[in-house]
Order: C-alpha cells, then sequence, then structure tokens
C-alpha cells in the first residue's frame, strides 16, 4: 500500500526504510509468529503515521537531521500502531488484516495476547533507543493511555442506544486522533522546531485524525450495499454505532430505535434500510460535514506552515487521504 | 496476602504503601474495570517482586534511599507482573486470580485485552518518572521481552509430547526468573550498590524465581489428590508439561507417553494414575533436589552479603517461599 506515495519517491523510499527497521526489530523465538508480525509490518498500509512524522521532521526550517534516529521514531509510531491492531483484531474476531489473515486468525486469540504485548515491547525499546532523557517518553507513555481509554469507550459504549455524538467523539480522539497528533508533533520536535509549530503540528494531526476516522465510518454505511456478497455495515452490527448514525438517531429517533434492539441479528434487507434511513436522516450529510470541516481546519492550519516541498506533499496527501470515495 | 510479610512490619509497612501508589496511579475512565484493577492490586498477593527489591535496597550500606522513588520502583515491578497476569488469565481462561474473579472472568476477554494493556501503560509510566535517563528504561524493555518470549516458549511447547527438560527450563527462566532478577538487581542498584553486590543480587533472584516456578509446579501435581471436589493436575490438562513430568517421562517413557495423547480428556481417576506414576519414576523427587539446589545456592549467596537486619529477613523470607508445603 506504500503505492499511495508512489507520486512522493522521496517519502516512499523513507519509509521503506522505516519498514526494514521494523522487520529488522521484530525477531522472536518463533519463526512462525516472527513470520506473521514481519509480514504484517512490510504490507505496513499506508503507513500514515510514520509518513506525518517525517513530513513534519522535514518541515522544520534548519531543522535537525539526524537521519537513523527520525527513522527509529517513525518505526515507533507504526509498531504502536500495529500492536494495537494486533489486540483491535482479537476484539473484533477479524479474519483479515491488510490483505493477509490476522495474528488471531493464523494463530489464535491466546498467541495473539502475546504477540500483541511483544509489538507493545518493541515499541518501547525504540523509544528508550531514541527518547530517553526527553519528555517524549511521558509524552508517549500518555499518549498510549488515551489511545486504550478511548477503545475501552468505544467498547463500553457498544450496543448502547443511549450513545451520543459527544461520547463517539471523545472514543474516536483517543482511539485514532491522539496517534496521528503525536505523530505530527515527534516531527516537528525531533527536528528541533519552535513551540509554535509543535503546536499548530498536533492541531493538524488531531484533525486529520478525526476527519479521517469519520470518512471511515462515513464508508461502514455507504459500502457495500448494492453487492449481494459483501458484508456490510459490519461496525454497527457488532453494537458500534458511529457518528452518521448517532446524527440521525438525533433527528429520527423513533424510527432508528427498532435497529438497536439487536443489530447482530438484522438481515441484509434491514441492514440496507437502515443505511437508507441514516442518510434520508441527514446522518451521512450531517457526518460528511462534520469531517469536511475538519478537514478544511486541517488543510488552513497546513497552508500556514513556511512554503517548502514537504508542505505541498502534506497538503496534496491530506486531500487525497480525506476525499475518498463515499 | 501481606499477612506472608507479618513478622517483618518494616517490609509489610511498606509493601502497602507500594499498594496505595499503584492504586492511586490505576485511574481509568470505566468506573467498573478500574475498581477490579485496584482490587486485584489491593489483594496484592505476596507482593514478591516489591518485597525483593526493597529488602535489596535497603542491603546496600549508606545506599541510597530516596524512599518515593524507590516504592514507585517496587510499583512499577507489581504492575509488570499484574499485566502479565491479567494476559496469562485469558490464555488460560482462569477464573480466578488472588481469591477474585479474574478481570476475564468478570468483564470478558475483549476487556481484559485491554485492561491488561493498561496495566502495562501505568507500568511504563512509573518507569519514566523514575528512571528516565539511566541504563535501566533498555534493561526493563529487554526483561519484558524475556518475560514474553519465555510465555511464547511456554505456550509453543503446550500438548508437546516432546517437550523437554531443558526447554521447559528456557521459559520459566524468561516467565518466572527473570522479573525476580530483575527486582533484586535494581534494588541495589537504585540505592546505589556496587557491580559486585548487582551481579549477587542478579544470580538471587534467578535462583529464587527458578526454585519458586518449580515447587509451584511440583505442586500441582501433589495437591488435592485426595480431595474429590478439587481440580488437579490443572497445568497438565492444559498441555503445559512441567519439571516433574518431564524428569519422569525420561526414566519412564513407555509408561507416561500414553497420558500424553489427550491430557485434557483424562478423568479424575486417571489423574491421580498419572500423578502416582510421575512420584514413582522420581519425577518429584528429581524436581525436589532441582528446587532445592537453587534454594541452596541463593541462601549460600545471601549470606556473602553484608550482613544487616534486611539480610535476617531475606534468608527467612526466602527459606518460607521456597519451602512450602509439598
Amino acid at each position: 500500500m506504500l503505492t499511495f506515495w508512489q507520486n512522493y519517491p522521496e517519502i516512499q523510499e523513507k519509509l521503506k526504510e522505516v519498514q526494514k527497521l521494523m522487520v529488522a526489530h521484530l525477531k522472536i523465538n518463533n519463526q512462525e509468529i516472527q513470520e506473521a508480525l514481519q509480514k504484517l509490518t512490510a504490507r505496513g498500509g499506508k503507513m500514515v503515521r510514520p509518513a506525518l512524522f517525517l513530513l513534519f521532521a522535514g518541515l522544520v526550517p534548519n531543522g535537525k537531521q539526524d537521519e537513523e534516529k527520525l527513522l527509529k521514531i517513525a518505526a515507533s509510531l507504526e509498531m504502536l500502531h500495529c500492536a494495537t491492531l494486533i489486540h483491535d483484531d482479537i476484539i473484533d474476531d477479524s479474519p483479515v488484516r491488510r490483505g493477509l489473515p490476522s495474528v488471531e486468525a493464523q494463530f489464535g486469540k491466546d498467541t495473539a495476547v502475546y504477540a500483541g504485548d511483544f509489538v507493545y515491547t518493541i515499541y518501547f525499546e525504540l523509544l528508550i533507543e531514541t527518547m530517553n532523557g526527553t519528555p517524549f517518553l511521558a509524552k508517549n507513555a500518555q499518549s498510549m493511555k488515551k489511545i486504550l481509554q478511548g477503545e475501552l469507550t468505544q467498547m463500553q459504549s457498544a450496543f448502547d442506544q443511549k450513545n451520543t455524538a459527544r461520547r463517539y467523539l471523545k472514543a474516536i480522539s483517543g482511539k485514532t486522533a491522539e496517534l496521528l497528533s503525536l505523530s505530527c508533533l515527534e516531527g516537528v520536535y525531533f527536528a528541533g522546531g519552535d513551540k509554535n509549530m509543535q503546536r499548530s503540528a498536533r492541531k493538524i494531526g488531531r484533525a486529520i485524525g478525526l476527519a479521517f476516522q469519520v470518512y471511515d465510518d462515513i464508508l461502514n454505511f455507504t459500502v457495500g450495499l448494492d453487492e449481494a456478497d459483501k458484508p456490510i455495515l459490519t461496525d454497527f452490527r457488532q453494537g458500534i454505532y458511529t457518528l452518521p448514525l448517532l446524527l440521525a438517531k438525533e433527528v429520527n429517533e423513533q424510527a432508528i430505535l427498532p435497529y438497536l434492539e439487536a443489530p447482530e441479528k438484522l438481515t441484509r434487507a434491514e441492514c440496507v434500510e437502515l443505511a437508507d434511513l441514516v442518510a434520508e436522516s441527514g446522518g451521512i450529510a450531517g457526518a460528511l460535514m462534520f469531517a469536511g470541516t475538519l478537514t478544511d481546519l486541517a488543510l488552513a492550519e497546513i497552508r500556514k506552515l513556511p512554503e517548502s516541498r514537504n508542505r505541498q506533499i502534506l497538503e496534496e496527501a491530506t486531500q487525497v487521504l480525506l476525499k475518498r470515495e463515499h
């Protein structure tokens, strides 16, 4: 999926280096698990977090560019993300991750628990190698806590008919926005950028993170509706009520509530019905507006940064990332 | 279970402080989970790891005694232990922990995954508050890795008829001995003890850890055999083959092997039969001899330390800890 960056070879090359670093660190006394973790890492998705980190590090005028250190920090961000993905897949019983069977599906829940823990350890190792003595160790611990609190908030809200847009935003602030915000902030900090630029990076990361998650949640209500062989409304059927649904519920509670009685038991036809209802009630439009506002905010803030090739890449990538088909 | 330390009020008092610290750190945005984690911590078992740490810190002649810092490091060791316990209970489907329902049993596998992750975060927080800039952050990351590798070795050896005493020792070196060894070592280091004393502490911790685990594994083959209402050979029936069995298998393979065909399906009578067979084949005696040798080694090494009240407590506690009913 690094093809996402194919128009920006300077970033794509660096992300490949980050992948090599991760693979080199993932040494474990179990050949099978090692291979699975290395493959998961080498697939790497879009590597949004390391990419944002590297872009922001490159944005700092006359910034310190200790290449080896920066690549390791970039890797730490992706490792933290991977660890949470592995544990998330246990919770969701997710069979597939990045086009490969999930660690859980390959080795069972039990191994997935320890494999995720192991990846957390690699994350710490990378932090300690690069940040020992800086305030960013504590910052990372805080972020990790916020991410877990976000996950727990989402989990405890599952199947809760009283879930609100406000609680949803709290959950995704932790679950997604926190790590993207940290990625941008660390980029500026470790390249020696000043407080103002750090604040700006945090804000941009947070806005991109929230918008990214909201678009993802919109997709869950719009994709596959016409393709009879594709599972649809997968989050909803696991009791995870996201912004489109919650906004629709606010204006049309009577019509929506019956679907929340036993979402896991809805037929496909009922799911399509609900998706239509969410759209008709303005749930999709409202969520799109919210995500659009955040995207604009991120872009406006990006345009205030010093002009450079990295800023241009950041601006374009943000637009592509946040204007997916929906 | 802090009654284990009731004859040593100076240690018992400090361990109570450590408990308070842990409870104060375990703040999470879910009341129920917070209470469960705080209760688990407040029960605290014998708190062997923080106790060893504090005893060793107290043993250093003219040692630095930054009380607050030492208590926090003691808490970090127990937090790491708790996090692994919570995730272990997922693997073992263990219904009970420290006389309370396990986190898994109370909240399900899913919450237990995140709750364990959360406790890891508290562990890091405590490390970062106390060790930032020291080589002991990296040391902790290494230890955590060894612990997980130990767990994975044990898991991948499960139900393996070819498991050996050597592989078993490798697993428990990571699973149990590593953290006890780290506890002793950190005690000396953070009180300013010299390299010699650090080496000695590591050795003692490792010996105590190995012996402790072997005695525990012996108990699994000896306890409850006459009490019809108690589950017996619980580890064995989960495919975890420990030293008594592996030693017995070495001398009496023909007789033992049939029991390893489907250990989870053995009747109670067959389990009792196997326990007798393990004892008759010298498995219990051999394991006792091994644990006894390690205990002697630990005690001999302890007696070389500078004489003090703390050394006396350490010696007595080691004897009580390692000479349990068997």
